[in-house]
């Protein structure tokens, strides 16, 4: 009996060469897909939700499979979970449609970026956040955001390199909060900027965040983020480090 | 111009052997005493307000040591950041008074210690958390701690191997709340134990933490808290785990 699963899983990006299978690298689709052929005793091709880039994290991945048999998803869970380094912990498992694919039936992402206000790193926030100098706008920052919200051509923020394809997206929303979401809970100089939208383009959450933080940082104007929108890309800047991004949540 | 300085330290025990200078070891103290010997160039004893074990982090250690030199304090703590590797951070450097000691001078100490209730670790707090099953009576544990406020004698409570001295602590309290310190803010599944007193014996945090879960567990009658308290010692029973604890804050 054949069945498509999927996973919601949570990571810590830290040791991963990111998402995708790449040869002779250690990758979060590598790890579980090695498990889930062990278990089924043939080669499992797993689909992930968004290809995270190396030293990116996931406090809610989804990804799905064709998988044979008629093992309970928990026995499933159980099993890969046992299989897989503490960096990784598959949070459930539940049988999907026959048509449901993570990457193609996802309605909507929520990505998080945290920034982190200081002039030395905290040593428990130094894979989590990206540290930036004190002297930030941050009202600037969260302002010139929403620029960006509605239905665009992200073509400008889509970094070198990527496949050809659509890059129209809309994003739903920006926020910008305080305190971390992974790190140390009670410090004062964590920010996080809250992404939700349909769909990002390759390395867009961190270069938009990389083009925020210049303009908070008075290195770039305000209408830095509209001139982007209206550029045919790929998007040439600053890049926010992979290891403030956590890919949040997927919604189907 | 001799004096006495005092810094605020923050650390990822992780990768520690501990805070204590061992040979061919690597420890807190130890990158500590190597950096500012090199600022001197000569020699330079650091003490601690607590000796940490391996693997036992810090949100507030102290230190003190003897400085030749006018260099402002706060020049000195941005050149020991600066040599130290990102899993240490120097808060703050003050001038204290001659007879200041960072361990005899301490009045009193809060620690906290992190319980994971699940039954697999977050890949966030497996470096912050002790991982006990979710069938644990969280009311039935902060109740029996309470046996253990006030003043008593805690040798039941020591490590073995511990140097002999006075035994007598005062505990002014234990508390229980929900989150984690350090590691995923988001986590329900977290919880953390605050203990504050004038002092605490070796071990005596990550013992007191094992008999009270053991009690949550069921495996032990809630008497065997003040059972302990009337014990010689050393320590008989469970140990709470390194990594779970933190040692807060020092007071002075």
């Amino acid at each position: 009996m054949k069945q498509t699963l999927k996973a919601t899983l949570r990571y810590d990006g830290t040791a991963f060469s990111g998402w995708q299978v790449q040869p002779g690298q250690r990758t979060v689709q590598g790890v579980i897909e090695e498990a889930l052929s062990t278990m089924a005793q043939a080669p499992v091709r797993v689909h992930g939700a968004g290809r995270t880039d190396a030293g990116v994290h996931a406090l809610g991945q989804a990804c799905s499979w064709e998988w044979e048999g008629a093992m309970p998803p928990e026995r499933v869970r159980r099993s890969l979970s046992c299989m897989l380094a503490p960096e990784v912990r598959v949070e459930e498992v539940a049988i999907a449609s026959a048509d449901f694919h993570a990457r193609f039936s996802a309605r909507a992402k929520r990505y998080v970026y945290t920034l982190e206000l200081g002039k030395e790193q905290d040593p428990f926030s130094a894979r989590y956040a990206w540290l930036v100098a004190p002297e930030l706008d941050l009202s600037l920052l969260a302002q010139a955001a929403q620029a960006l919200v509605g239905e665009h051509d992200f073509a400008g923020y889509q970094g070198g390199g990527a496949s050809a394809g659509a890059t129209v997206r809309a994003i739903y929303g920006i926020g910008l909060k305080q305190g971390g979401v992974i790190g140390p809970c009670d410090a004062d100089s964590l920010w996080r900027l809250e992404f939700h939208g349909n769909g990002f383009l390759y390395k867009m959450v961190r270069n938009i965040t990389g083009t925020l933080v210049d303009i908070a940082r008075g290195h770039l104007p305000p209408a830095r983020v509209r001139d982007l929108l209206d550029s045919p890309g790929p998007y040439h800047g600053n890049t926010a480090p992979a290891h403030g991004l956590a890919l949040a949540e997927v919604i189907y």
